[in-house]
């Protein structure tokens, strides 16, 4: 099944509903629309089948997520009575994920190998050794159609081409034999960058931070695992309609399995969780030597699920910048 | 005001509640059973006493935070009410924010130098450019009186004593000026770490992972902005009732208007978000030379807020391991 979270005009301004997307025939279905119909047929009060609706279908897709099988169960039932149906290219939509916590991987090797040339560096060993990761930011999450922000200190802007892993279970010490079973489905996940800030902040060792957390796009919306074989999955990236970068799942180096484990590791993994895979090798205009400019729109297909496409936003004006400081003369002396 | 979150039992299981600490009388006022009595009091019948106390109390404090001044004035009217009045030293703790984004800065220099040394590494000099920091995870937030886990792949444990911000209203591109007006009050903040395979993460430029994120405390309470002078609060580290650690808030270079400008620029700041300072300079054991042990009891205070303690715990078993990979001969060829 293909999960979504869409906005729609209430009498309490916009709220955000979970729907299951049909992309063969262009639609998808309200959710808890839909289970608030199938109730009431059932024989539920009208008050009481909005209620149930409502619990089973929240405006959070890790919330709802983190009802287990239950939560499936009850998309199949409210997707079979076929209604409220929407066109899908009508529809606002949202993140597809809210996660507790948003991390993202460098899992292709090639992609680390030829990022690392452009800028002159040797690839580290420790590459080899740890599935690292860095932890995103959930406030610069954006749906497909959104635009992406272009911060005023940002001028290298680029995308990049990834899978996003939904943790349907959580765990924590997992091993990977294990570990593929927590995951609930897979969505796009495009790590808009702004490489001059990010290649400064990286020599901090803090991680990126204003080279990635201004825009993440996600989306369009999750595939459920049981629909897609990870080893096969083909992505495309796209810069105003011209292929500019293509790569299959199957070039990962540390496996969806190892890369949940991994996360595992003496911490507690949550359904709802995001983890991205890291850029596909060849997968950013990095790699190609080629940058993003304002008004580009970026498409990223991938087989299975579908196709995210943002617009790049103008410039913002100029804003704060940090004073920089002297070192203090005395520091250390204390 | 104090204000903080405790774990009682319901008939539907442990429930967070919010509360009002009065520290020098030693008690805690629940503040949604506090608001439901004042509402009573005043006329309103039973059931709409719960649900307007529920929805000015619920069990999230971000999400309470986030009411703005509604939220404030509705404290002060709950907390006068005096009771249900509870022993904080009989209650448990919870996180004293669930944060929608959590930060850490590095704003005290004497401990990036002194780390530096200790590593045999020089300070970078865009360290005196950029005021930056690494995203937490979530996930590990563990409050006052809660024991630490102790990952199996972590040997050196350190602490961290640091201050923790929390946003009060959110914004984007904010200045300095601006900015202080936007936290809401102060926490204090353990940012537990390993410091072992932290300095191997940090090499590869995404920030630490696995070094820090199986626990973070926060708490015991925040103590709202009015009630501090951010530039003398005395801050302390004790380890099994022993001193490691004095500094003060004053010694900080990146000051905490200028760690919120920052964090706005070019992406949205959220009500409840939590900015770590940073360790106080010699706020922590690497600056020192010393580890933690099994069992260790460390308890950080600060000045006007409180003391936050917390006990090491065992070490896991050994658990999985990624298993290293060989460079693919290859790689950027295709």
């Amino acid at each position: 099944m293909k999960l979504g979270v869409i906005a729609v005009e209430s009498p309490d301004g916009r709220e955000a509903r979970l729907v299951a997307v049909e992309p063969r025939d262009g639609t998808a279905i309200d959710l808890r629309a839909a289970e608030r119909i199938r109730l009431e047929r059932s024989g539920a009060a009208p008050a009481a089948a909005r209620r149930l609706a409502a619990a089973h279908f929240p405006s959070s897709m890790a919330e709802a997520i983190a009802a287990g099988p239950e939560f499936r169960s009850r998309v199949q039932a409210a997707a079979e009575t076929g209604e409220p149906r929407l066109a899908i290219d009508r529809v606002a939509w949202l993140p597809a994920i809210d996660p507790p916590v948003m991390r993202d991987c460098l899992a292709f090797e090639r992609h680390m190998v030829n990022a690392s040339q452009r800028i002159g560096l040797q690839v580290n060993p420790l590459y080899y050794e740890l599935p690292a990761y860095y932890k995103g930011s959930r406030s610069g999450l954006i749906g497909h159609g959104h635009k992406v922000r272009w911060p005023a200190y940002a001028e290298f802007m680029d995308y990049e081409l990834e899978l996003g892993f939904i943790i349907g279970r959580g765990g924590t010490n997992l091993v990977p034999e294990e570990a593929l079973s927590h995951i609930f489905g897979v969505t796009i996940f495009n790590d808009f960058s702004a490489r001059d800030i990010q290649g400064r902040e990286m020599r901090l060792g803090l991680g990126p931070a204003k080279g990635k957390d201004f825009a993440t796009a996600v989306g369009p919306w999750i595939t459920t695992l049981d629909e897609l074989d990870l080893g096969t999955l083909e992505m495309v990236a796209r810069v105003n309609g011209e292929e500019w970068s293509r790569g299959s799942s199957g070039s990962i180096m540390w496996s969806p399995a190892e890369l949940v484990a991994y996360v595992s590791c003496g911490e507690y993994l949550q359904p709802g969780d995001l983890i991205g895979s890291g850029t596909v090798g060849g997968g950013c205009g990095l790699e190609l030597g080629r940058q993003l400019s304002p008004g580009d729109v970026v498409e990223l297909e991938v087989s299975g699920i579908g196709v995210l496409r943002n617009q790049l936003g103008q410039p913002e004006n100029a804003g704060w910048n940090p004073t920089p400081r002297r070192p203090a003369a005395a520091v250390g002396g204390e």
